[in-house]
């Protein structure tokens, strides 16, 4: 590992790509349009941006984005690695983004440009206070030594009073379950206010950790500004509480790094907005590069999306997601989180999600999933545990299925 | 106006449009994707989001984006307006984001979801900052009665010492600058350190003001943590300095409501990024929608680009957004943020500026098109200001060159 922060790009262009990269790096770190004085050689050296690398990727039916320039050409896709010395912005991830996820995607050279993978210097890592629970926190904060987190969401998504919701998770304590999360659209507002539903729910799990001895981990979501975050989360602190989670496109890099800094619980991170920041295949991010920033601000948790969601990303896509946020950056500073699969989830994607990922340290929230079994939370929860218990044994679901009445229901109502 | 808040869409869909808008309605609100027992009428009378209006525009070739349901299907645009009580997120411009523009990107009703226009109740919009100075703070603070503050950006972009930036800046205070920016690559790095540059610039301009009367305004950009850019700003303002800059993306909403709430100074709001949110014309936002947020958290100039610019918007669109943020959102809180033009500006643009905007209230930064002009900063500060004297006095671009030495230069060095 070098002194230099590396970024890869999935660049399209009709002009010759090694003279696109050239572009990047200059608008990127000391050039603009124009040839000035001040740029000479000394400063080019010590803050020029160096493109390290080019692979031509050929011909594409393009644009694929309106507004560059030679709309006519042919054009083509290339990967490119582009590298920066630390010393432009210093030992901060806000600054990072400016710099390899800025202006850059803006320029007339291309007509697609997506950011696919980001190598930071351990230093820079030093620097991030990254995951303080990350998988062994949470599993220790939630009691659940092996296999998945088999967690829910809060449905309806909003609209439940403090009192409903607090209804609603002695149900799901009740079934079995190990984890239960706010709905994004649920933070603060006045039909649910949230110390009225922190303190309603806690006295349901204190309550029931009281009589089984398992205090089930509630995410609640904080999302708001940094003294309201700061106030919430001691709040839960207080109350017994073991996860917060906050919405990161709402929030930011530096509100997630000031929660961060505060917190005393692990953070779960939730994605939403995800859509408009990677849905076009040749503009954006690739999960794996802009969850970098996330781990390293201090995200637990962090929504992959899951098999056969009801969302529009493919399975490979959601997998690779979840293999990215469980490989350690570097040995020194691995900032791992906890993949959640959540969106659509039933029992009946639990062997798919094994055999794809071969890991089991993962939170597998189903909202419908498990409120919406025949058998009621119970049966939900006892078909999610039933099926990867089965999958992790080698045990294929229909045989499952066979010793399991609760997951043969789950199987039936979640279709084929 | 109404206690809900209102939101547009573009919507790409091979679905009934009006089939497609209630599942968005419901994903955003109080649905998920099975029907669940708690649910009840009374809960959707209190939490359902409502689709107000559907317009259909007809087919397109389609689809735009991968991943939708039924791909082979006739796919259509249509115009979609959905609202939702304010009791869902409460007062909280972070919690609205999630709600507005979260998960519904990622629907597989859509091939393409684009959030053009948002209405906010003045209830919500009174529990927001919004802009402290806008236009007319800013002109107090920086000296500017009429016409556009003419500035400049520091090139190179990143990579100068604090004492050669200050060197600069002497230079840009003599040739009759009005504002200058840092690069939104240039925040705190080892090579050219806040603290260090805000000392050396802010000693330049306070001697100068102190011989002219004349206080340049310099936006230095403080990005970074919170408590980073607390400091910087303090800094800055003790030092006698008039602006603070942040790059939105990086900060984040929260980010940026925490600079705003502690910040006795105009902030200056960067939208570098700003391509990957918008530049698939079927995806993201319209800068109208996005600009709506920042305003409402304070933010005093907003980038626009500009006429003829480097990047790849087209010029109705750059106006767009400059009309957009000059625009009040509502009597009571207008939220009136200053344009600022920037990306390959020089004096050729003023007049076509003019004749599009019909507004000078804005900040036209040049980089190359001043420190590059051929008589030097001096130069290119007076060949804008002449350009733009000209054009609001109706006098055009060739018969101002005439009487105009530096304008004329200008013209010849920036092409046609």
């Amino acid at each position: 590992m070098t002194d230099r922060i590396e970024a890869d790009y999935l660049i399209e262009t009709a002009f010759p790509p090694d003279q696109a990269a050239e572009a990047m790096a200059g608008e990127q770190s000391s050039g603009t349009f124009i040839a000035l004085p001040g740029e000479t050689p000394e400063l080019k050296a010590r803050a020029a941006a160096r493109v390290e690398q080019i692979e031509d990727l050929g011909p594409v039916a393009g644009p694929s984005l309106p507004g560059a320039g030679r709309p006519d050409g042919a054009h083509r896709q290339a990967r490119v690695t582009l590298s920066w010395p630390m010393g432009n912005m210093g030992l901060s991830l806000p600054n990072l983004m400016a710099t390899v996820a800025g202006n850059l995607f803006e320029l007339q050279w291309f007509s697609g440009l997506r950011l696919t993978d980001l190598r930071l210097p351990d230093t820079f890592m030093a620097s991030c206070p990254g995951p303080a629970f990350g998988v062994e926190g949470t599993r220790g904060m939630a009691g659940v030594k092996a296999g998945p987190l088999i967690g829910t969401i809060v449905k309806p998504s909003v609209g439940l009073t403090a009192a409903e919701t607090a209804a609603l998770v002695a149900e799901l304590c009740a079934a079995g379950i190990d984890f239960i999360k706010d709905d994004e659209l649920q933070a603060d507002g006045p039909s649910c206010p949230f110390a009225d539903r922190a303190r309603a729910v806690m006295a349901v799990i204190n309550a029931h950790a009281d009589r089984t001895g398992k205090r089930v981990m509630y995410a609640f979501n904080l999302t708001g500004e940094v003294d309201e975050m700061r106030a919430r989360h001691d709040l839960v602190a207080g109350l017994g509480g073991t996860c917060v989670m906050a919405s990161l496109n709402s929030v930011g890099l530096t509100g997630m790094l000031a929660l961060r800094r505060h917190s005393q619980l692990p953070i779960h991170a939730h994605r939403n907005g995800w859509g408009y920041l990677s849905r076009h295949p040749a503009l954006g991010f690739d999960y794996r590069a802009w969850s970098v920033f996330w781990r390293l601000a201090g995200a637990d948790h962090l929504h992959v999306n899951g098999i056969a969601n009801k969302f529009c990303e493919a399975d490979d896509s959601v997998i690779a997601s979840a293999r990215a946020v469980l490989a350690p950056l570097s040995s020194a500073h691995p900032a791992v989180a906890m993949p959640v699969f959540s969106s659509g989830q039933s029992a009946r994607q639990a062997h798919a999600t094994w055999a794809a990922l071969g890991r089991a340290d993962l939170i597998y929230a189903a909202g419908g999933g498990i409120m919406g079994h025949p058998e009621g939370p119970t049966g939900g929860v006892q078909s999610i545990r039933d099926a990867w218990d089965a999958a992790m044994a080698g045990i294929p679901m229909e045989q499952a299925a066979r010793e399991s009445r609760a997951l043969a229901a789950a199987l039936k109502r979640y279709g084929s």
